[in-house]
């Protein structure tokens, strides 16, 4: 069964690389099966992050860039420019995961996907997939990581990882992109709060959408006067701010330009990207495998809920529990 | 060292306190001693969470909620008032956790702490901490669980959790506060995707900030509708949708009162947010503390960096890479 779904997302079947995807989010055992059986053929994708505050325009940008990296497709593909977003490949491809941690009780993921497919519906070189925050403790994280592993190895030669929020996972998910563009929207009277929003050190490429609002200028000034704070390495690339109008296209063909030579100028700093985004999603990997060891091997059905009530009743903290409980997982591990 | 430490935290000595969140901040060993000697001392504050995306006016907001709770203290401290924010204290003071992913070349955290600290200088019942991101794998979330229960230790009666980000560990920490405040701004003309925000069904109390600005009637309805949509019990509560000016106070005592409702009618819901939150807190910290076993008893020098590079290069995925550590973490110990 897993093994055919493999091969149908080998093959690049839609329909497959949706269920595959359905798996892993549901943290299902035949998703970790699907990807062993797909890992030996991922890496190939270029993986472009965009990110930043609710209300950026982010999903308009992202549409543009899926239009303008079709359209420039058979060029790239014809020229082999090794600095091509999409090098090395003879159709280029684009699957987008969006991270929407929409409301389940809004179904507006679903929605936002139809919607949004609707606009490359014709396209079948576009696959758009929302993910929605479930689970806890990095699950989204590792799910968007498999998600994206799913279509690499369906031959997707561009993956955009899109996420709305602005918080630690996220920020985990878009440092290890290929590439980071960080978007930022003036005009909402709060610039200085859009700076704070944890983001400006994992920028490659800073792009001020909706560039026609008042106040732009002063946030691109802003911006480069951040920039201009960091100490760089002579050679080291300095992230350009970028000015766009998503809903009109205004500006999107240099966004694809400022990728094309930030992935030229950043060959070994890819190398290092994708190191870390191996050992992120090893670790978290580890973490979830051993908890559940933990629950289903170690403690007796309902052990974890006592001893959690213990701990809420200030009867035991949680770090006595916790060296505790990992003393029991290795001797009943040197018991059997 | 670490014991008076302690006991200078009970006694609530505000350097002792700073000290102590900087050592959990750190992830340092005495960290984990000092929590362990605090543990049975805390669970008495009342924990409010606020959030919302950020430029919402967060920061204002919970600057003017503590003016109004301590203003308040002598007389909900006299009335003993089941139902008062600070129920049970005789004089009620207020923690501040604000969780700030600002980057660490900007400083903003430690600014923002003093110039926040000013406002409320003169008033020793207040303690203000910003927690910038650091760490990985939930490390953020784990330390401001711990700064928060240092605040708690320290006999703070009221402690307020303020997060900018949206992202899953924000909605984590804000799920399992004892009441969540979320905050929205009309104006942007991003009024749907301040909804798509992540935050929707979280919210115990809405509130429409920078409500004298247009468009905030739209986003109250917007909200309210929302709202609507969500099936309840017959006695649950219902999140009302609030109005404020936080930068003239306007409706802040509105949103006090609405706290109390809700502590007054949410206590079997309170008790479930606490277990939920131990258990969040119990399994970060035996995740991370797996993991540091793993690196320090059961891998050689350099062997998860050359895992990695593996994975890397393909060679091993990381569902087979993490099986064969987890077997040998438990081997190891069966061994000694």
């Amino acid at each position: 069964m897993t093994s055919s779904l493999a091969d149908r997302v080998l093959a690049g079947d839609p329909r497959a690389m949706a269920r595959a995807i359905s798996l892993v989010e549901d943290e299902d055992p035949a998703g970790a099966d699907l990807i062993r059986a797909i890992f030996s053929r991922t890496g190939r994708a270029y993986l472009i992050g965009v990110t930043g505050p609710p209300g950026a325009g982010k999903s308009t940008l992202v549409d543009r860039l899926i239009s303008l990296l079709r359209a420039q497709s058979s060029q790239s593909a014809r020229s082999h420019d090794p600095s091509a977003v999409s090098a090395g490949s003879a159709f280029p491809t684009v699957g987008v995961i969006a991270v929407d941690p929409t409301s389940p009780f809004s179904g507006g993921a679903m929605l936002g996907d139809r919607l949004r497919m609707q606009a490359h519906a014709a396209d079948r070189g576009v696959f758009i997939r929302s993910m929605a925050t479930r689970g806890h403790l990095g699950g989204l994280a590792r799910a968007t990581n498999d998600a994206v592993l799913v279509l690499d190895a369906a031959g997707l030669d561009v993956v955009i990882i899109e996420t709305v929020g602005v918080g630690q996972d996220e920020v985990d998910i878009i440092r290890t992109a290929d590439v980071s563009v960080v978007t930022l929207v003036p005009g909402t009277g709060d610039d200085v709060q859009a700076l704070k929003a944890g983001i400006m050190e994992i920028a490659d490429v800073f792009v001020i959408n909706k560039a026609d609002r008042d106040g732009a200028d002063r946030l691109v000034s802003a911006v480069e006067a951040n920039v201009a704070l960091q100490t760089f390495q002579p050679d080291a690339w300095r992230p350009p701010v970028l000015q766009t109008v998503a809903t009109s296209g205004t500006g999107v063909a240099e966004l694809v330009e400022a990728i094309r030579r930030f992935r030229a100028h950043g060959q070994p700093t890819q190398a290092a990207r994708r190191k870390a985004r191996c050992e992120y999603r090893l670790r978290e990997i580890m973490s979830q495998r051993f908890l559940r060891h933990l629950e289903r091997r170690v403690l007796g059905s309902g052990e974890l809920a006592s001893i959690v009530d213990r701990i809420a009743a200030r009867e035991l903290d949680p770090y006595t529990a916790a060296d505790d409980l990992l003393g029991r997982a290795f001797a009943d591990s040197r018991r059997r």
